[in-house]
């Protein structure tokens, strides 16, 4: 099914910018995007002038082949059930969740009519809000398309191309694959740097005064919306503590190369994440 | 003691960045580097043209108001006593080590004719080495000047006045206040990137596919030269395992959080987490 129309549910950072880069890259596409705010819909009016835009579900979703929902993942079934009667037959719905388990087992059941695959675009970091949207926020960013033992060819292909067409390098996980790997990659990251800056706080407040651009890095995304975030930490509550745990045992270990006081073994220690991330990207 | 004539002791990414930034800034000033190895004089020779290069300490050293030792800590003794007995009498000799207690114990014994004041630029991350060096790297960071009991004020403010220059936000602090705080924001925060980047790759190697701009951003650092890495991390062992076990308590709240499943008490520490980092700059 070819897309001609696409309904952007929810205009933040992600909305936002899945409007922008459409525009940009397929202008073809007629985009319509619905908030439930004034204000919000005022703005995305400003940024894409191109969109029609409402806080109306029935005329946002009406004849859309694909409908984006770009919402935190605790509002997506009430939004799913309400828009379902207006929806294309056979329509493919996807999400942008940071969670996937929780995503894929609710949303299927309220949207009998359409094509349901989880989505999860990895991009935003620290920011949020249509003001941080961009027309490149997609471009070479992971995203991961969510196949389960039920998973339908045809609507899969199509969610992989849309995401790829926005610049994604697309990667298949199933739900459960995907919340463990991004609870150590993602998940658990948020959640130990804000730790470390609460801790720096309690500990020794005088010493936020001298951060340098190490500390910038390793805690950019404590700036993270903290609602957001707390919906997605609980969401995926087990992978995630069994992270914790994990990294908690790290640091014993490096509490232990510190007590042991031996160059070569904290240099291994030390080393071997060189190695590591140097291999990632900047 | 006007700045006539800088020695810089080591072309590193901070002594090649002092360098180009003193072409830049202060042009009248003439500047001698010294390095070991004839490719590391090569390079410093092909990147600031005008500056005079050698292998011989004494050259370098002769007739400078201000000496920079450049090179790690654990190499400073050896080259203060060789460079000693070349030194201008009185001349201003500084350091760019991340630790200072061990320096500012070791280094005035060992330099009877100079004024030994210590600094700590907080500059560089994860980049190393004198190809990323650059005439901006010190522009707003902050830099530490250590000031003791027997400090004496004439030398500490041309110490402050010399980063000043270069573009650095200077701050006086205690060598002991100064080891305690970058333990907590620089070394621990260092350690814990190296110990999220083993963590993973040990628990699910197969995540570091699938890594977001968070996961980057929050490990960074961990790219940094471990061997440099290793020797700060012992030379300041006491107070970074006081930070890494005040980590482990805030790691062990997390999971206390995930586990209680509340979101009013997750948001709660989320929130506050977010907003610390948002005061910080970017």
């Amino acid at each position: 099914m070819p897309l001609t129309r696409l309904a952007i549910i929810g205009p933040g950072l992600l909305g936002g910018s899945i409007a922008l880069a459409m525009c940009e890259r397929r202008p073809e596409v007629a985009i319509s995007v619905w908030a439930r705010r004034a204000e919000a819909l005022k703005a995305i009016r400003q940024l894409v002038p191109a969109a029609f835009t409402s806080s109306d579900l029935r005329e946002v979703v009406a004849g859309a082949d694909l409908v984006v929902l770009c919402v935190p993942i605790g509002a997506m079934p009430d939004l799913a059930s309400e828009m379902e009667p207006f929806l294309k037959p056979g329509a493919l719905v996807t999400d942008v969740g940071s969670v996937k388990v929780p995503v894929v087992r609710a949303l299927p059941p309220l949207l009998p009519r359409a094509q349901f695959v989880g989505s999860h675009p990895m991009a935003g970091s620290d920011q949020s809000g249509l003001s941080a949207a961009r027309a490149d926020l997609f471009q070479d960013a992971v995203c991961i398309v969510t196949v389960d033992a039920d998973s339908k060819p045809e609507p899969q292909r199509e969610a992989c191309a849309f995401w790829r067409g926005l610049g994604c390098q697309v990667r298949t996980l199933t739900a459960a694959e995907h919340d463990e790997i991004v609870a150590f990659v993602s998940h658990l990251p948020h959640l130990a740097a804000a730790a470390l800056v609460n801790m720096v706080v309690e500990q020794m407040p005088e010493a936020l005064g001298y951060c340098g651009s190490g500390f910038r890095d390793s805690t950019r995304v404590a700036a993270g919306p903290a609602a957001m975030w707390t919906e997605i930490a609980l969401a995926n509550r087990g992978a995630i503590a069994r992270a914790a745990e994990a990294m908690v045992e790290k640091l014993r270990e490096v509490a232990r190369l510190l007590d042991a006081n031996d160059p070569d073994s904290m240099t291994r220690f030390l080393s071997a994440a060189q190695a590591e991330r140097e291999r990632l990207r900047k």
